[in-house]
């Protein structure tokens, strides 16, 4: 499947293009495609052609977020694979036609974050939820002339966007665009926490709050790590079902637990709690949860998902000092873009890492909001968006 | 120093013993030193003539405390050193003359904990503030046939004490009783939390909370890891002086801050914050400046510091989330006592390890009531009570 055969960057390199777009214009309603202007990259950016996008429940979260963060008129979208088309000046990593995943975390690749194997998180262009690129400034307009403001330096929702370098990696253009795009943030998160945050040992237990996209993705790089047992919790038991395909070997119906807390049944199947503990959800109450279920002496609990801002984890001083407990955090999933990426396309093209089974529909990008009722719905775990169809 | 020619286990063995003790008679009072009854160790116990014990603020806490799990008569006093006088039916561990450390924590050998390189944290005779023996009895009475409480399974301030043989290190004795007391608890908890708790890295920057012995323990090992910068915290600025022998490099006085935070400066001495945070005064916000003070992206905070029994750490999900960060605790610094003092032991012996600095003070048993106002007077560090002077 050749994408870039379509780009013809003689044409547009250095230009503004009119393209299609898919514009966030109020909280809550449902997203307008309509033509946008993208201005060309400019020094250490470039200009992507994107070929799919997938959707993950951030977009929805941005999308009904009504006091800022929230900004409007926006380009959502941040799970997508693409081409180059052109690039800034100053840019030597890139070429047009090179197949690439936009990434939401930087990697400068100077700063000391980027230099120690320890940590994931730029510092010279650190995460934020900003609605511009890291120069402050916006690459989109509408035909009024309006600014249409960036969505976590990617923007994905549109035929073309801008990003900076650092948000920008290479990828070998033998991994379908249908799966690559999954990379770009869900799937790598939850793999990347099992993998990287916690290094999950074989014939470990593990325990995952949540059964979302994120969860399942959790419990394939606890399976790809070797776990003996993958208890997933959650509140709707249906979800076990699909959730055996991703490794998960037992259940625990959240509302069901009659006089018993989660933690204690967990305790119990795991004769002491879970090694690892997998907060999935964004509740300050099930990251204590999570940790009351994780075994004393080594139980690590990693906390993925995000609660409302100023929500706050409590913790007795006993419980932290006296269990020889460990409790951290990362984004996305403590992966380098760059580096680990490569690893898990790898790992997908060697058939370890499955990522066709999180690809639950697709749709032509004229039905991207038919994407956000299928996630909203719960229907869906990975919509592919195709910018073509 | 041969102080095992004293131990004349032919003659004791089997029988009662009458001895010497300081019992903590009252909340707050000063112990009482007067003649009780050590009964003969029983199935998988051993009974030791204490050499010397030092004394640890846990003594001083418990002797305070009006409360439960405060319990009196009681025999206080966990950090020792002294010499099988006879040991129990299976016992076969321990010969009489043997030179043991007690320890609080415990080590059957046998339990998952045990056997696991992660955990320090026996299953089978669990941390807990007991004033029994394992299996809920003491031996201890008073003249008056009263029953005395242990302490934390050991109970060291007495001439003889009875122990589980879970609670017993066999040590070289060739090391100085003086010496070898420290290693039971205070000096081993600090050492151990940078060297295996934290696993400090050669040239890293080093953040203690509170520079009492345990303070200045974590900057003993944290020195001994290659730690490049030390920075000790506390509201006594006279403390630094003292702190620079034990490796702490730089000082902040938390008192004397201005309107800034104490993280905030640590974070500007060390480029972005400490590497590693250790709170070793047991006060909850403390715990979260530390937190605070920790690097982005692999800071660790371990919190040593044991706070009033219900008191909560609060964070932010944001904080825990976004920022790479981890959070956990430890007792005894992580150490498995039978294996770990070993190391300890070895690496004083090699002159890499300094004990000498943290004796301050020796005293005679009749002056044990001393040894308390010079810790609380914060005179002291480590005052060594020889039994026999």
């Amino acid at each position: 499947m050749d994408k870039t055969k379509k780009v013809s960057s003689k044409s547009t390199s250095g230009k503004p293009i009119r393209c299609r777009a898919a514009v966030a214009r109020k909280a809550g309603e449902p997203l307008v495609i309509e033509e946008v202007i993208v201005a060309p990259p400019q020094t250490g950016e470039v200009r992507v052609k994107i070929i799919c996008t997938s959707l993950c429940y951030s977009d929805v979260t941005f999308l009904n977020l009504k006091d800022p963060p929230a900004c409007f008129p926006r380009i959502l979208g941040h799970e997508a694979v693409g081409v180059i088309e052109s690039v800034g000046e100053g840019v030597s990593e890139f070429v047009e036609g090179d197949m690439v995943i936009p990434t939401f975390m930087s990697e400068c690749g100077e700063c000391t974050d980027c230099k120690s194997k320890k940590s994931n998180l730029c510092s010279k262009f650190p995460f934020q939820i900003s609605p511009w690129l890291h120069d402050g400034t916006s690459r989109f307009t509408d035909l009024k002339g309006e600014t249409i403001h960036h969505f976590l330096f990617v923007s994905s929702f549109t035929e073309y966007t801008v990003l900076h370098v650092a948000n920008v990696t290479k990828v070998d253009s033998a991994i379908p665009p249908n799966r690559a795009c999954l990379l770009a943030c869900g799937v790598s998160t939850g793999v990347g926490a099992a993998w990287k945050s916690a290094n999950v040992e074989a014939g470990s237990t593990v325990a995952i709050f949540g059964l979302g996209s994120i969860g399942l993705a959790v419990a394939e790089g606890a399976r790809l790590c070797g776990a003996a047992k993958i208890i997933g919790v959650d509140i709707n038991p249906e979800k076990f079902e699909t959730a055996k395909a991703f490794g998960v070997t037992d259940f625990v119906d959240s509302r069901s637990t009659g006089d018993k807390r989660v933690s204690q049944i967990i305790i119990e199947m795991t004769d002491g709690g879970a090694d690892y503990c997998f907060e999935c959800v964004g509740r300050a109450f099930l990251v204590e949860e999570a940790f009351a279920s994780s075994r004393k002496g080594w139980g690590k609990t990693i906390v993925l998902g995000v609660d409302q801002p100023g929500s706050q984890l409590k913790f007795t001083s006993f419980d932290v000092l006296h269990l020889g407990k460990t409790i951290s955090g990362s984004l996305f999933g403590g992966l380098k873009p760059k580096t680990d990426i490569q690893t898990l396309i790898k790992r997908y093209m060697d058939k370890e890492l499955e990522l066709d089974k999180f690809v639950t529909h697709e749709v032509g990008f004229e039905d991207i909001n038919k994407a956000f009722d299928l996630l909203i719905g719960g229907k869906s775990l990975r919509c592919v968006i195709w910018m073509d169809k």
